[in-house]
């Protein structure tokens, strides 16, 4: 098994092979992948897409000195595998084991941990830039993979232009596989089908060009307009005028499953001055055909076992995830208000959209990999009189903070952010986990900002937010939904629910950790301590009349919330304490501390962090035991 | 005087005038508009090269029911003068006066408050959009109006990607005028220069399409390739192919300074189905000699009198600000490393960095006014060994939160961001304050976050932050630059540097609000309160051993910063107090509060928020007032 593969260390060790053998060498890489997605839910059709661009790019490049980087980075397990980590594979994405993106500690061959995508071209102008600007270093190359899902964001865009005019040698290759992790919309989606479509008759097309090259042009204006036909011409041969307008030489499309072809054109790229665009055509999924025909299932698909008959048996989960919980939700308000209109970038099927996109054809809207468009056309719609949901992930969203403070929260308008993701996402890593979102939300005037605390809570709080009239934003984690039992209590602007109290102490869960708050509570009150929990539903307007009240008549308070400690939910309650006059000294906050949180199991990794039912309790018996022991401090009579 | 002007209650009354009376018109807009920066500092240049633009947009549409973007806004002065703001317009960017952008709360013409650039088109798909989806609203016109300046934005093309696919009825218009606030850079500026140079032979191009369409072409493969021939020639006789290829029908270039040709082509688009991009020449500073020859300087002029003959004097303050102390420490950081390297965002000129740009062309780059692209590109040249400054405004860096976020703080590179306009940055308003970068920086692990308390601190800061081996940033405002006179301390990683120590109180300040805390200090003193200061220096790390001995030894701590309170430096104090068990009942934290500032002089502002010295006086004051009257106060006994 893997006869050649395991034998490779390091890229160099293709060098001398033959066509033959590479071929060999994808077939046994397709196979380790395919063993691997048996196993756990993995990135997986488009992995299988780049096999032979990887090893086009290793054999013609030597990338222990020249930069690669691999954009949006989930398509570089073919990568991993022939730089010294095939050993390693099978621990990918499991907590200490490999990670699914590029990752700087595991190999000097991975030169950014990537995961939000369309940086490349950036990431790898600067790089060039670098070397150049420094003695001995300018012979390294330096080359984007970026996908087309990624091509349509706006920083490419930015990045080429800048290129263009820098004129560095550089090479981004477009891997365009006609798919992002969603079917591909908007204008250049159309222009790549066009231009694949266009195919390249080389020599043909080349002595035209000669030709014209030959032809005189003089007289004014007629001499003009020749000209100017000349050069269309000219131009519309070689195809990619986009590219070409913005100071790229544009080649192919090219054959991306075809080695040997890879490899003439990557040595022909190499050589050239400026920055090139290389247009590689792929196919997701290839060589394993359920992929090739669904691959949208296939980007990260659940577990599954490929029977003898070739039947495929998927491991499916039969619970519910709060991303279906939320998905339901907007579908019921899609039909209840012909006002309410969903956007997405790119995530139809990571948020469970798919249905709402078939049904509601008009009033669905996915931009693609463009966060920041979203928001700003969500704004615009807002302006003219609909109800926006625009579902995003935590951090993806990241990528619209200015346009939530400049087109939503300036101007007071009636968005309604749905941020899934929102907490430790699991197996994808410090990339993916949503951490920031409280922290980065709340700072905006008029910004309303909910947690919900369980799956009776999220359908509530869209309807409060679809009512409101202003931006509102509510969060949701990568889990398994949960339903409180108690009386549910409507949601009422910065009202949260007391579900109940303590004499001791009082623990107030931010989102939907409020279930191991109940569990830790539980545990508490069977050791004696009377402990009460809040479910805060909202971060902003805080609820300070609850929440100070429970500061004041409780001898201790842990605050909980699955993001960053630092400006997030806690802190919001200290800054309202502090501006009451409250001392807080008996107050602990527990969430994500100030560092980056490997890929690992969610559940393992709030064990780690202390947001488990038992870190709470821990921390519960500890400042119940302090206070205990320990005479109250006063710290104003120290001095 | 404005004879025709002080008559137009709204654009209505534009209907039915002469070519010969919009002229005359347009000549009153241009006084007035001159008078203004006569009087003081304002948008100049540009709202001079976009008069005529304006009168033949308002006389083409009805902008009451039709939707009208201005990109960025600042430009929207003569749109301000034509919709009822000309008896108001002497009250431009003066406190309660006019603001200098658009702004909702003045008039129904202006539909969002614009000031970061690039997002017209996408909210005017957004509106477009929005009407399309509610009966009886599908006869609004959508149009954008945005510079070349903001073209390069990758939202604008993010935008324009949806535009074409989505195929609405959109205009947007190029405007222009070869510059953003300084030179334009990049690819698509060459474009552009080509385009323009492109003259638009119309009916001699016309009749060569038109007979391009009857030559039959048939046979394969010959067939396809003449086919893509004459497809090149028809849209390279069009031209704009850049835009073409997104799905808009691009038209143009035409001369922007006439007013019949203006109305002409505008009707013409107007029926024109699907999106449409109109490219329109015109001259910043047009009318007035000095600034058609200077547009840099005259984007937003110092106060300046044109004498009889001709000369102009103008008002320059001799005073340095703290962008002119940044730019001269990174001036000399260039000097002494050669591996330092300085990236703006087209602020050359708002940053100072002209002499940067013309000693060390090598090693500064100007992305124009692209971001999120800057700091990914620094970090690229961070990771290939140099050390890249990234000099951008506060509030423009918001662009960049994804790529600080993943491009320099996960990967832990050594970029050095210098946030200039920091706090409030005076007669702009709330879409320029640099309100959030504490709060949005400091959550980011990784990140080191300074705030210099005087000009001293700032190029000791960059020192440090240029030797240190990590992502730093610090942040000062637009303001006249103050030296504290003291021995000074070192710059320490997290190390605060206490001026000095009060018995009864301390006041902390975070960057360079520090003169007013020694001054509010300095007046208490003479009341007979013994009122310390400490120059805080670092966000993050903070010097939690000195802070927090002063929470533990005052009887009332105030700390002040020129940011938003919600997260910001004074929550970083409160929630290290929490982590150690402290008290902070007697804690206040001064800032800005969960609302947006209006535009107006920063001391003004400063005095408003309670910010300068006599608000800081007040406030402790109050403090130690509450101790002398009201026993301690022990939440805890409450219950």
């Amino acid at each position: 098994m893997d006869e050649l593969l395991s034998k490779i260390e390091s890229p160099r060790d293709l060098r001398g092979m033959s066509i033959l053998q590479l071929e060999q060498l994808a077939q046994e890489m397709r196979s380790v992948l395919t063993r691997l997605v048996e196993t756990r839910a993995a990135h997986f059709a488009s992995n299988l897409g780049v096999v032979e661009l990887t090893l086009a790019l290793h054999t013609v490049y030597d990338f222990a000195r020249d930069r690669l980087i691999w954009d949006t980075g989930h398509q570089c397990y073919p990568h991993k595998l022939i730089t010294g980590r095939y050993p390693l594979f099978e621990s990918m994405r499991v907590r200490g084991g490999l990670m699914g993106y590029p990752n700087p500690q595991e190999s000097d061959y991975d030169l950014f941990m990537t995961g939000h995508a369309g940086c490349s071209v950036s990431t790898v102008l600067g790089l060039k830039s670098g070397d150049d600007l420094q003695p001995g270093e300018e012979d390294r190359h330096a080359v984007a993979v970026i996908g087309d899902g990624a091509f349509p964001s706006g920083i490419v865009y930015e990045a080429m232009n800048n290129a263009g005019g820098l004129k560095k040698n550089l090479l981004v290759i477009l891997n365009d596989n006609k798919m992002s992790i969603c079917p591909r919309v908007g204008g250049l989606a159309e222009y790549l089908d066009r231009l694949r479509t266009n195919q390249w008759y080389d020599s043909l097309k080349h002595e035209v060009v000669k030709a014209l090259n030959n032809v005189p042009v003089i007289g004014e204006p007629i001499e003009k307009l020749l000209r100017q036909m000349k050069e269309s011409v000219k131009a519309g041969l070689h195809g990619g005028m986009l590219f070409e307008e913005l100071g790229f030489r544009y080649m192919g499309p090219i054959d991306g499953h075809n080695l040997a072809h890879l490899i003439k054109y990557l040595k022909l790229v190499k050589s050239i001055e400026g920055p090139v665009l290389l247009h590689v055509v792929t196919e997701k999924g290839r060589g394993f055909e359920p992929a090739e025909k669904d691959p949208v299932f296939f980007h990260t698909p659940a577990p599954f076992v490929c029977g003898s008959d070739g039947q495929l048996s998927i491991k499916k989960s039969s619970s519910r995830a709060y991303t279906n919980v939320a998905s339901d939700a907007i579908y019921q308000q899609m039909e209840a208000n012909p006002k309410v209109v969903t956007l997405t970038a790119a995530m139809c099927q990571g948020n469970n959209l798919e249905k709402i996109r078939d049904k509601f054809p008009d009033r669905f809207f996915d931009t693609g990999i463009c966060e920041s468009h979203a928001v700003a056309f969500a704004a615009g719609q807002a302006k003219a009189g609909l109800r926006p949901i625009v579902d995003i992930y935590s951090t993806f969203l990241q990528r619209s903070y200015d346009q939530i403070f400049q087109e939503a929260a300036l101007q007071n308008l009636p968005v309604t952010f749905l941020l899934d993701r929102a907490g430790l996402t699991g197996p994808d890593g410090p990339t993916h986990h949503g951490m920031f979102d409280l922290a980065y939300m709340r700072v905006f005037p008029n910004m309303v900002v909910m947690a919900p605390g369980d799956e009776q809570d999220l359908p509530a709080m869209l309807d409060f937010a679809l009512k409101f009239d202003g931006p509102c934003s509510l969060r949701y984690p990568k889990a398994v939904s949960e339903s409180i039992e108690r009386s549910f209590a409507p949601i009422e602007l910065g009202r949260a629910e007391v579900i109940d109290w303590g004499h001791d102490g009082m623990i107030i869960a931010c989102g939907s950790l409020l279930s191991n708050c109940l569990k830790a509570a539980e545990t508490l009150r069977q050791e004696g301590l009377d402990v009460g929990v809040i479910n805060a539903r909202f971060v902003k307007p805080l609820d300070t009349e609850t929440l100070l009240r429970a500061i004041e008549s409780s001898e201790f308070v842990i605050t909980v919330e699955e993001g960053c400690l630092q400006g997030g939910f806690g802190s919001a309650l200290l800054e309202a304490a502090s501006d009451a006059g409250l001392s807080t000294s008996h107050v602990r906050r527990l969430g994500v501390p100030d560092r980056w949180v490997e890929h690992g199991d969610r559940n393992e990794l709030l064990a780690d962090l202390q947001l488990d039912a038992d870190g709470i309790t821990r921390l519960a018996r500890e400042l119940a035991g302090n206070r205990m022991l320990a005479p109250k401090h006063d710290p104003r009579r120290a001095h």
